[in-house]
Protein backbone atom coordinates (compact mmCIF):
# COMPACT_ATOMS: atom_id res chain seq x y z
CA UNK A 1 0.00 0.00 0.00
CA UNK A 2 2.26 2.72 -1.57
CA UNK A 3 0.55 5.75 0.61
CA UNK A 4 3.42 7.53 -0.61
CA UNK A 5 5.93 8.44 -3.53
CA UNK A 6 9.05 6.81 -2.33
CA UNK A 7 11.16 10.63 -3.20
CA UNK A 8 8.62 11.68 -0.54
CA UNK A 9 8.72 9.08 1.50
CA UNK A 10 13.17 9.74 1.67
CA UNK A 11 12.53 13.03 2.08
CA UNK A 12 9.85 12.41 5.23
CA UNK A 13 12.38 9.95 6.96
CA UNK A 14 15.54 12.52 6.33
CA UNK A 15 13.32 15.12 7.70
CA UNK A 16 12.64 12.34 10.78
CA UNK A 17 16.65 12.05 11.15
CA UNK A 18 17.18 15.53 11.21
CA UNK A 19 14.42 16.44 14.11
CA UNK A 20 16.28 13.59 16.31
CA UNK A 21 19.67 14.98 15.77
CA UNK A 22 18.55 18.77 16.16
CA UNK A 23 16.71 17.22 19.65
CA UNK A 24 19.75 15.51 20.96
CA UNK A 25 22.09 17.95 22.29
CA UNK A 26 19.10 19.93 23.47
CA UNK A 27 18.24 17.36 26.51
CA UNK A 28 21.32 16.45 26.89
CA UNK A 29 22.36 19.72 27.94
CA UNK A 30 20.09 19.16 31.17
CA UNK A 31 20.32 15.77 31.57
CA UNK A 32 22.59 14.67 34.74
CA UNK A 33 23.01 17.99 36.06
CA UNK A 34 21.98 16.81 39.62
CA UNK A 35 18.75 17.01 41.67
CA UNK A 36 18.66 20.86 41.24
CA UNK A 37 16.18 20.67 38.64
CA UNK A 38 13.19 18.76 40.37
CA UNK A 39 14.60 20.52 43.69
CA UNK A 40 14.01 24.15 42.91
CA UNK A 41 10.64 23.79 42.62
CA UNK A 42 8.32 24.94 45.56
CA UNK A 43 5.28 24.40 43.40
CA UNK A 44 5.17 20.69 43.73
CA UNK A 45 6.68 18.44 41.38
CA UNK A 46 6.44 18.76 37.70
CA UNK A 47 9.03 16.96 35.63
CA UNK A 48 8.30 19.26 32.51
CA UNK A 49 12.04 20.48 31.90
CA UNK A 50 14.05 22.90 30.17
CA UNK A 51 15.45 20.16 28.19
CA UNK A 52 11.93 19.33 27.32
CA UNK A 53 11.19 22.82 25.76
CA UNK A 54 14.35 23.62 24.18
CA UNK A 55 14.25 20.25 22.41
CA UNK A 56 10.77 20.72 20.55
CA UNK A 57 11.65 24.51 19.78
CA UNK A 58 14.96 22.69 18.03
CA UNK A 59 12.96 20.53 16.11
CA UNK A 60 9.96 22.85 15.11
CA UNK A 61 12.87 25.28 13.62
CA UNK A 62 14.11 22.14 11.76
CA UNK A 63 10.39 21.69 10.53
CA UNK A 64 10.04 25.66 10.01
CA UNK A 65 12.46 25.05 6.82
CA UNK A 66 12.69 21.54 5.81
CA UNK A 67 8.63 21.33 5.79
CA UNK A 68 7.08 24.65 6.29
CA UNK A 69 3.48 23.40 5.26
CA UNK A 70 3.19 20.14 7.22
CA UNK A 71 1.18 20.44 11.08
CA UNK A 72 2.78 19.95 13.84
CA UNK A 73 1.53 18.48 17.05
CA UNK A 74 4.07 18.63 20.03
CA UNK A 75 3.93 17.34 23.86
CA UNK A 76 4.41 20.99 25.02
CA UNK A 77 3.66 24.22 22.10
CA UNK A 78 0.72 22.01 21.13
CA UNK A 79 -1.12 22.15 17.42
CA UNK A 80 0.03 24.27 14.51
CA UNK A 81 -2.18 23.80 11.65
CA UNK A 82 -0.62 22.70 7.34
CA UNK A 83 -1.92 22.49 4.65
CA UNK A 84 -0.29 19.08 3.21
CA UNK A 85 -2.71 16.60 5.28
CA UNK A 86 0.71 15.27 6.60
CA UNK A 87 1.06 16.04 10.75
CA UNK A 88 4.74 15.71 12.74
CA UNK A 89 3.80 14.13 16.08
CA UNK A 90 6.84 15.05 18.42
CA UNK A 91 7.37 14.44 21.88
CA UNK A 92 10.67 16.35 22.96
CA UNK A 93 10.89 14.01 25.95
CA UNK A 94 8.75 10.94 26.74
CA UNK A 95 9.64 9.76 30.22
CA UNK A 96 10.44 13.17 31.80
CA UNK A 97 10.81 10.99 35.10
CA UNK A 98 13.07 8.80 34.09
CA UNK A 99 14.99 11.53 32.69
CA UNK A 100 14.93 13.82 36.12
CA UNK A 101 16.06 10.55 37.89
CA UNK A 102 19.12 10.23 35.58
CA UNK A 103 17.91 7.13 33.98
CA UNK A 104 18.28 6.54 30.41
CA UNK A 105 14.70 4.84 29.45
CA UNK A 106 13.19 8.24 28.02
CA UNK A 107 13.48 9.40 24.32
CA UNK A 108 12.45 11.54 22.17
CA UNK A 109 10.10 10.62 19.65
CA UNK A 110 9.12 11.29 16.13
CA UNK A 111 5.94 10.62 13.84
CA UNK A 112 5.26 11.94 10.50
CA UNK A 113 1.47 10.86 10.29
CA UNK A 114 -1.92 11.19 7.83
CA UNK A 115 -5.39 10.80 8.42
CA UNK A 116 -4.22 6.89 8.89
CA UNK A 117 -2.29 7.29 11.13
CA UNK A 118 1.87 6.99 11.50
CA UNK A 119 3.57 6.33 8.36
CA UNK A 120 7.05 6.81 9.73
CA UNK A 121 8.74 7.71 12.46
CA UNK A 122 11.81 6.71 15.35
CA UNK A 123 12.60 6.54 19.04
CA UNK A 124 15.87 7.96 19.88
CA UNK A 125 17.30 7.91 22.89
CA UNK A 126 20.12 10.53 23.10
CA UNK A 127 22.25 9.49 26.28
CA UNK A 128 23.22 6.01 24.67
CA UNK A 129 23.55 7.51 21.15
CA UNK A 130 20.43 4.82 19.98
CA UNK A 131 18.15 5.21 17.65
CA UNK A 132 14.97 3.08 16.67
CA UNK A 133 13.55 4.26 13.31
CA UNK A 134 10.47 2.48 11.48
CA UNK A 135 9.20 3.54 8.07
CA UNK A 136 7.81 1.81 4.81
CA UNK A 137 11.54 1.21 4.09
CA UNK A 138 11.62 -0.51 7.04
CA UNK A 139 13.46 -0.93 10.73
CA UNK A 140 16.45 -0.33 11.75
CA UNK A 141 18.84 0.39 14.74
CA UNK A 142 21.78 2.89 15.03
CA UNK A 143 23.83 2.80 18.14
CA UNK A 144 26.79 2.12 19.98
CA UNK A 145 27.03 -1.69 18.79
CA UNK A 146 26.90 -0.12 15.09
CA UNK A 147 23.81 -0.37 12.74
CA UNK A 148 21.32 -3.09 12.02
CA UNK A 149 17.72 -4.10 10.65
CA UNK A 150 15.52 -5.42 13.50
CA UNK A 151 12.39 -7.43 13.73
CA UNK A 152 9.85 -8.14 16.31
CA UNK A 153 10.26 -11.22 18.52
CA UNK A 154 8.63 -14.89 16.48
CA UNK A 155 4.79 -15.06 17.91
CA UNK A 156 4.21 -17.16 21.16
CA UNK A 157 1.78 -18.47 23.70
CA UNK A 158 1.13 -15.65 26.82
CA UNK A 159 2.78 -18.01 28.96
CA UNK A 160 6.58 -17.84 27.47
CA UNK A 161 6.00 -13.77 26.78
CA UNK A 162 8.25 -10.58 28.44
CA UNK A 163 5.30 -7.74 29.10
CA UNK A 164 6.36 -4.55 30.09
CA UNK A 165 5.27 -1.70 31.02
CA UNK A 166 5.98 2.11 32.64
CA UNK A 167 4.38 2.23 36.33
CA UNK A 168 2.83 -0.43 38.75
CA UNK A 169 -0.17 1.38 38.96
CA UNK A 170 -0.42 1.49 35.11
CA UNK A 171 -3.44 3.91 35.27
CA UNK A 172 -7.12 3.34 36.80
CA UNK A 173 -7.72 0.24 39.98
CA UNK A 174 -9.68 -1.06 36.14
CA UNK A 175 -6.22 -0.50 34.33
CA UNK A 176 -4.39 -1.80 37.04
CA UNK A 177 -6.63 -4.73 37.71
CA UNK A 178 -6.56 -5.82 34.03
CA UNK A 179 -3.13 -5.27 33.34
CA UNK A 180 -2.64 -8.00 36.79
CA UNK A 181 -4.97 -10.58 34.60
CA UNK A 182 -2.03 -9.90 31.73
CA UNK A 183 0.58 -10.33 34.16
CA UNK A 184 -0.31 -13.62 36.13
CA UNK A 185 -0.03 -15.17 32.78
CA UNK A 186 3.53 -14.22 31.43
CA UNK A 187 6.92 -15.30 32.17
CA UNK A 188 8.11 -12.06 33.28
CA UNK A 189 7.31 -8.52 33.75
CA UNK A 190 9.67 -5.26 34.02
CA UNK A 191 8.86 -2.37 34.85
CA UNK A 192 10.08 1.08 34.31
CA UNK A 193 11.16 1.68 30.91
CA UNK A 194 8.77 4.17 29.14
CA UNK A 195 9.52 3.99 25.24
CA UNK A 196 12.45 2.27 25.91
CA UNK A 197 10.06 -0.71 25.80
CA UNK A 198 8.40 0.04 22.87
CA UNK A 199 12.33 -0.41 20.89
CA UNK A 200 13.07 -3.19 23.00
CA UNK A 201 10.03 -4.59 21.32
CA UNK A 202 10.69 -3.65 18.27
CA UNK A 203 14.17 -5.31 18.08
CA UNK A 204 12.89 -9.02 19.53
CA UNK A 205 13.76 -8.53 23.47
CA UNK A 206 9.93 -8.08 24.80
CA UNK A 207 6.90 -9.49 23.64
CA UNK A 208 4.00 -7.05 25.05
CA UNK A 209 4.12 -3.89 25.92
CA UNK A 210 0.70 -2.58 27.48
CA UNK A 211 0.03 1.09 28.99
CA UNK A 212 -2.73 3.43 29.89
CA UNK A 213 -3.42 7.12 29.97
CA UNK A 214 -1.26 7.74 26.84
CA UNK A 215 -1.37 10.89 24.65
CA UNK A 216 -1.26 10.76 20.97
CA UNK A 217 2.44 11.95 20.96
CA UNK A 218 3.54 8.89 23.01
CA UNK A 219 2.41 6.68 20.92
CA UNK A 220 2.93 7.67 17.43
CA UNK A 221 6.29 6.91 16.72
CA UNK A 222 6.96 4.03 18.37
CA UNK A 223 4.08 2.68 16.50
CA UNK A 224 5.59 3.59 13.37
CA UNK A 225 8.74 1.65 14.56
CA UNK A 226 6.89 -1.18 15.73
CA UNK A 227 4.62 -1.62 12.57
CA UNK A 228 8.29 -1.86 10.15
CA UNK A 229 9.63 -4.11 12.89
CA UNK A 230 6.16 -6.86 11.68
CA UNK A 231 4.43 -6.30 15.51
CA UNK A 232 0.99 -4.94 16.74
CA UNK A 233 -0.34 -1.43 18.20
CA UNK A 234 -3.62 -1.35 19.03
CA UNK A 235 -5.93 0.03 21.51
CA UNK A 236 -6.71 -2.58 24.10
CA UNK A 237 -10.28 -3.97 22.45
CA UNK A 238 -8.09 -4.20 18.90
CA UNK A 239 -8.99 -0.81 17.74
CA UNK A 240 -6.99 2.10 16.81
CA UNK A 241 -3.89 3.06 18.96
CA UNK A 242 -3.06 6.42 17.27
CA UNK A 243 -4.73 8.62 19.72
CA UNK A 244 -3.63 6.88 23.04
CA UNK A 245 -5.28 6.31 25.78
CA UNK A 246 -5.11 1.99 26.55
CA UNK A 247 -2.48 0.82 24.36
CA UNK A 248 -0.80 -3.24 23.21
CA UNK A 249 1.77 -3.82 21.77
CA UNK A 250 2.77 -7.28 20.54
CA UNK A 251 5.35 -9.25 18.81
CA UNK A 252 2.11 -11.18 16.73
CA UNK A 253 -1.14 -11.69 16.46
CA UNK A 254 -1.68 -15.16 18.51
CA UNK A 255 -0.15 -13.21 21.74
CA UNK A 256 -1.56 -10.35 21.07
CA UNK A 257 -5.72 -11.99 20.91
CA UNK A 258 -4.46 -14.09 24.19
CA UNK A 259 -3.09 -10.55 25.74
CA UNK A 260 -6.58 -8.76 24.75
CA UNK A 261 -8.86 -11.35 26.17
CA UNK A 262 -7.20 -11.48 29.17
CA UNK A 263 -7.05 -7.25 29.61
CA UNK A 264 -11.41 -8.02 28.67
CA UNK A 265 -11.63 -10.02 31.86
CA UNK A 266 -12.37 -12.97 29.46
CA UNK B 1 41.33 5.64 58.06
CA UNK B 2 44.05 3.84 56.05
CA UNK B 3 42.88 0.48 55.66
CA UNK B 4 45.79 -0.44 53.28
CA UNK B 5 49.09 1.66 51.31
CA UNK B 6 48.55 3.71 48.84
CA UNK B 7 51.03 1.70 46.65
CA UNK B 8 48.58 -1.27 47.11
CA UNK B 9 45.06 0.81 46.50
CA UNK B 10 46.26 1.52 43.33
CA UNK B 11 46.98 -1.57 42.50
CA UNK B 12 43.85 -3.02 43.52
CA UNK B 13 42.04 -0.01 41.57
CA UNK B 14 44.04 -1.46 38.59
CA UNK B 15 42.93 -5.09 39.07
CA UNK B 16 38.84 -4.16 39.54
CA UNK B 17 39.05 -1.89 36.48
CA UNK B 18 40.73 -4.59 34.27
CA UNK B 19 38.45 -7.42 35.86
CA UNK B 20 35.37 -5.19 34.19
CA UNK B 21 37.31 -4.47 30.98
CA UNK B 22 37.77 -8.37 30.87
CA UNK B 23 34.14 -8.37 31.64
CA UNK B 24 32.82 -6.42 28.91
CA UNK B 25 33.25 -8.52 25.45
CA UNK B 26 32.10 -11.56 27.39
CA UNK B 27 28.32 -10.04 28.30
CA UNK B 28 28.18 -8.24 25.34
CA UNK B 29 28.84 -10.88 23.12
CA UNK B 30 25.19 -12.67 24.36
CA UNK B 31 23.60 -9.27 24.94
CA UNK B 32 20.55 -8.69 22.70
CA UNK B 33 20.66 -11.81 21.08
CA UNK B 34 16.38 -11.85 20.43
CA UNK B 35 15.08 -13.93 22.51
CA UNK B 36 16.20 -17.49 21.76
CA UNK B 37 17.99 -17.15 25.45
CA UNK B 38 14.78 -17.97 27.10
CA UNK B 39 13.00 -19.74 24.49
CA UNK B 40 15.26 -22.73 24.77
CA UNK B 41 14.61 -23.33 28.32
CA UNK B 42 12.52 -26.45 28.07
CA UNK B 43 12.76 -26.14 32.07
CA UNK B 44 11.66 -23.28 32.78
CA UNK B 45 12.40 -19.52 33.28
CA UNK B 46 16.48 -19.12 34.21
CA UNK B 47 17.82 -16.26 33.36
CA UNK B 48 21.37 -17.01 34.23
CA UNK B 49 23.18 -17.10 31.08
CA UNK B 50 26.53 -17.87 28.99
CA UNK B 51 27.35 -14.47 29.45
CA UNK B 52 27.51 -14.41 33.08
CA UNK B 53 29.57 -17.70 33.63
CA UNK B 54 31.82 -16.65 30.38
CA UNK B 55 32.24 -13.01 32.55
CA UNK B 56 33.07 -14.44 35.54
CA UNK B 57 35.52 -17.32 34.32
CA UNK B 58 37.37 -13.95 32.86
CA UNK B 59 37.51 -12.35 35.73
CA UNK B 60 38.85 -15.40 37.37
CA UNK B 61 41.52 -15.51 34.90
CA UNK B 62 42.47 -12.18 35.78
CA UNK B 63 42.93 -12.71 39.14
CA UNK B 64 44.75 -15.77 38.67
CA UNK B 65 47.50 -13.67 37.20
CA UNK B 66 47.45 -10.23 39.16
CA UNK B 67 46.19 -11.75 42.57
CA UNK B 68 46.57 -14.92 42.46
CA UNK B 69 46.90 -15.13 46.73
CA UNK B 70 43.35 -13.14 47.25
CA UNK B 71 39.77 -14.90 48.10
CA UNK B 72 36.88 -14.66 45.67
CA UNK B 73 33.43 -14.72 45.97
CA UNK B 74 31.57 -15.34 42.54
CA UNK B 75 28.12 -15.30 41.83
CA UNK B 76 28.50 -18.27 39.14
CA UNK B 77 31.48 -20.22 40.95
CA UNK B 78 30.99 -19.84 44.51
CA UNK B 79 33.89 -19.20 46.28
CA UNK B 80 38.04 -19.46 46.25
CA UNK B 81 40.36 -19.11 49.24
CA UNK B 82 43.00 -16.46 49.98
CA UNK B 83 45.71 -15.56 52.33
CA UNK B 84 46.01 -12.20 52.08
CA UNK B 85 42.86 -10.66 54.05
CA UNK B 86 41.45 -9.87 50.58
CA UNK B 87 38.32 -10.89 49.18
CA UNK B 88 36.90 -10.21 45.49
CA UNK B 89 33.45 -9.82 45.59
CA UNK B 90 32.22 -10.18 41.65
CA UNK B 91 28.69 -10.37 39.88
CA UNK B 92 29.27 -10.90 36.15
CA UNK B 93 26.01 -9.77 35.18
CA UNK B 94 23.38 -7.74 38.16
CA UNK B 95 20.31 -8.12 36.51
CA UNK B 96 20.10 -11.03 34.68
CA UNK B 97 16.32 -10.00 33.62
CA UNK B 98 17.13 -6.97 32.36
CA UNK B 99 19.88 -8.57 30.57
CA UNK B 100 17.69 -11.14 28.88
CA UNK B 101 14.47 -8.48 28.21
CA UNK B 102 17.33 -6.12 26.38
CA UNK B 103 17.51 -3.19 28.81
CA UNK B 104 20.62 -1.55 29.73
CA UNK B 105 20.16 -1.66 33.74
CA UNK B 106 22.08 -4.75 34.31
CA UNK B 107 25.87 -4.44 34.94
CA UNK B 108 29.02 -6.22 36.03
CA UNK B 109 29.84 -5.54 39.96
CA UNK B 110 33.22 -6.01 41.38
CA UNK B 111 34.67 -5.10 44.65
CA UNK B 112 37.36 -6.11 46.79
CA UNK B 113 36.99 -6.23 50.98
CA UNK B 114 38.70 -7.13 53.69
CA UNK B 115 37.08 -8.13 57.09
CA UNK B 116 35.41 -4.60 57.35
CA UNK B 117 33.91 -5.13 54.11
CA UNK B 118 34.22 -3.35 50.50
CA UNK B 119 37.39 -1.24 50.11
CA UNK B 120 37.24 -0.45 46.58
CA UNK B 121 34.59 -1.57 43.66
CA UNK B 122 32.32 -0.64 40.85
CA UNK B 123 29.61 -0.68 38.56
CA UNK B 124 30.14 -1.53 35.14
CA UNK B 125 26.94 -1.06 32.09
CA UNK B 126 28.87 -2.16 29.36
CA UNK B 127 26.10 -1.63 26.79
CA UNK B 128 26.47 2.08 27.44
CA UNK B 129 30.24 1.85 28.07
CA UNK B 130 30.03 3.42 31.87
CA UNK B 131 31.44 2.91 34.58
CA UNK B 132 30.92 4.00 38.09
CA UNK B 133 33.76 3.71 40.79
CA UNK B 134 34.39 4.27 44.02
CA UNK B 135 37.84 3.72 46.66
CA UNK B 136 40.10 5.29 49.00
CA UNK B 137 41.02 7.50 45.84
CA UNK B 138 37.47 9.04 45.16
CA UNK B 139 34.58 8.23 42.94
CA UNK B 140 34.23 8.74 39.30
CA UNK B 141 32.32 7.93 36.19
CA UNK B 142 33.31 7.58 32.71
CA UNK B 143 31.16 6.92 29.98
CA UNK B 144 29.66 8.34 26.59
CA UNK B 145 29.86 11.60 28.01
CA UNK B 146 32.79 11.85 29.40
CA UNK B 147 34.79 11.43 32.74
CA UNK B 148 34.01 13.20 36.39
CA UNK B 149 34.05 13.06 40.02
CA UNK B 150 31.11 11.89 41.55
CA UNK B 151 29.21 12.87 44.73
CA UNK B 152 25.38 12.29 45.78
CA UNK B 153 22.70 14.57 46.24
CA UNK B 154 22.23 16.97 49.27
CA UNK B 155 20.73 15.51 52.20
CA UNK B 156 16.96 16.06 51.87
CA UNK B 157 13.66 15.56 53.71
CA UNK B 158 11.85 12.36 52.52
CA UNK B 159 8.97 14.09 51.03
CA UNK B 160 11.47 15.39 48.67
CA UNK B 161 13.35 12.50 47.50
CA UNK B 162 13.28 9.95 44.52
CA UNK B 163 13.26 6.17 45.35
CA UNK B 164 14.13 3.29 43.28
CA UNK B 165 14.09 -0.09 44.32
CA UNK B 166 14.01 -3.36 41.42
CA UNK B 167 10.30 -5.33 41.57
CA UNK B 168 7.24 -3.16 43.19
CA UNK B 169 6.81 -6.28 45.09
CA UNK B 170 10.23 -5.96 46.93
CA UNK B 171 10.77 -9.47 48.49
CA UNK B 172 8.10 -10.72 50.98
CA UNK B 173 4.53 -9.44 51.95
CA UNK B 174 5.83 -7.81 54.70
CA UNK B 175 8.89 -6.14 52.86
CA UNK B 176 6.41 -5.06 50.60
CA UNK B 177 4.78 -3.05 53.17
CA UNK B 178 7.40 -1.52 54.64
CA UNK B 179 8.68 -0.32 51.27
CA UNK B 180 5.29 1.07 50.55
CA UNK B 181 5.63 2.65 53.82
CA UNK B 182 8.35 4.82 52.55
CA UNK B 183 7.02 4.85 48.98
CA UNK B 184 3.97 6.73 50.28
CA UNK B 185 5.92 9.47 51.46
CA UNK B 186 8.40 10.19 48.81
CA UNK B 187 8.13 12.69 45.64
CA UNK B 188 8.35 10.04 43.61
CA UNK B 189 8.86 6.14 43.30
CA UNK B 190 10.92 4.49 40.48
CA UNK B 191 11.35 0.19 39.26
CA UNK B 192 13.36 -1.29 37.48
CA UNK B 193 16.80 -0.47 37.74
CA UNK B 194 18.72 -2.82 38.99
CA UNK B 195 22.43 -2.06 39.64
CA UNK B 196 22.23 1.12 38.09
CA UNK B 197 20.19 2.57 40.74
CA UNK B 198 22.72 2.42 43.15
CA UNK B 199 24.90 4.28 40.19
CA UNK B 200 22.30 6.60 39.89
CA UNK B 201 22.49 7.64 43.65
CA UNK B 202 25.92 7.71 43.73
CA UNK B 203 25.89 10.62 40.90
CA UNK B 204 23.34 12.42 42.80
CA UNK B 205 20.23 11.72 40.47
CA UNK B 206 18.27 9.63 43.00
CA UNK B 207 18.36 9.76 46.67
CA UNK B 208 17.29 6.65 48.36
CA UNK B 209 17.38 2.81 47.16
CA UNK B 210 15.92 -0.05 49.28
CA UNK B 211 15.78 -3.48 48.09
CA UNK B 212 15.46 -7.04 49.58
CA UNK B 213 17.11 -10.64 49.78
CA UNK B 214 20.09 -9.26 47.92
CA UNK B 215 23.43 -11.60 48.00
CA UNK B 216 26.77 -10.51 49.14
CA UNK B 217 27.92 -10.08 45.28
CA UNK B 218 24.82 -8.01 44.82
CA UNK B 219 25.77 -5.38 47.19
CA UNK B 220 29.62 -4.45 47.83
CA UNK B 221 30.21 -3.15 44.79
CA UNK B 222 27.44 -0.62 44.43
CA UNK B 223 28.27 -0.25 48.90
CA UNK B 224 32.32 1.11 47.46
CA UNK B 225 31.04 3.42 45.06
CA UNK B 226 28.38 4.75 47.12
CA UNK B 227 30.41 5.56 49.79
CA UNK B 228 33.26 6.76 48.31
CA UNK B 229 30.23 9.35 46.55
CA UNK B 230 29.44 10.39 50.13
CA UNK B 231 26.70 7.96 50.48
CA UNK B 232 25.12 5.73 53.38
CA UNK B 233 24.43 2.00 52.65
CA UNK B 234 23.30 -0.35 55.71
CA UNK B 235 20.28 -2.98 56.57
CA UNK B 236 17.40 -1.99 57.21
CA UNK B 237 18.13 -0.98 60.69
CA UNK B 238 21.40 0.43 60.20
CA UNK B 239 23.66 -2.21 60.66
CA UNK B 240 26.57 -3.37 58.38
CA UNK B 241 25.15 -4.28 54.46
CA UNK B 242 27.80 -6.17 53.09
CA UNK B 243 26.02 -9.81 53.45
CA UNK B 244 23.10 -8.44 51.42
CA UNK B 245 19.46 -8.85 52.61
CA UNK B 246 17.63 -5.72 53.39
CA UNK B 247 19.48 -2.98 52.04
CA UNK B 248 18.75 0.99 52.23
CA UNK B 249 21.01 3.44 50.19
CA UNK B 250 20.67 6.73 51.23
CA UNK B 251 22.63 10.37 50.13
CA UNK B 252 22.01 11.68 53.59
CA UNK B 253 21.74 10.79 57.38
CA UNK B 254 18.20 12.47 58.04
CA UNK B 255 17.15 10.86 54.72
CA UNK B 256 18.37 7.58 55.95
CA UNK B 257 17.11 7.88 59.65
CA UNK B 258 13.60 9.05 58.18
CA UNK B 259 13.58 6.10 55.82
CA UNK B 260 14.42 3.27 58.47
CA UNK B 261 12.19 4.68 60.81
CA UNK B 262 9.28 4.15 58.06
CA UNK B 263 10.69 0.57 57.07
CA UNK B 264 10.38 -0.01 61.00
CA UNK B 265 6.56 0.95 61.19
CA UNK B 266 7.37 4.03 63.36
Amino acid sequence: MPRLSSALAAELAGTAHALADAARPETMRHFRIGTAAYNKRADGFDPVTEGDRAAERAMRAVLAIRRPDDAILGEEFGASAGSTGLTWVLDPIDGTRAYLAGAPSWGVLVAVSDADGPILGLIDQPHIQERFYGGPDGARYTGPTGARDIRVAPDRPLSDAILMTTVPEVGTAAERDAFARVSAEVRLTRYGLDCYAYALLAMGQVDLVIEAGLQPYDIQGPMAVIHAAGGIVTDWTGGPARDGGRVIAASGPALHRAAMAHLAGE
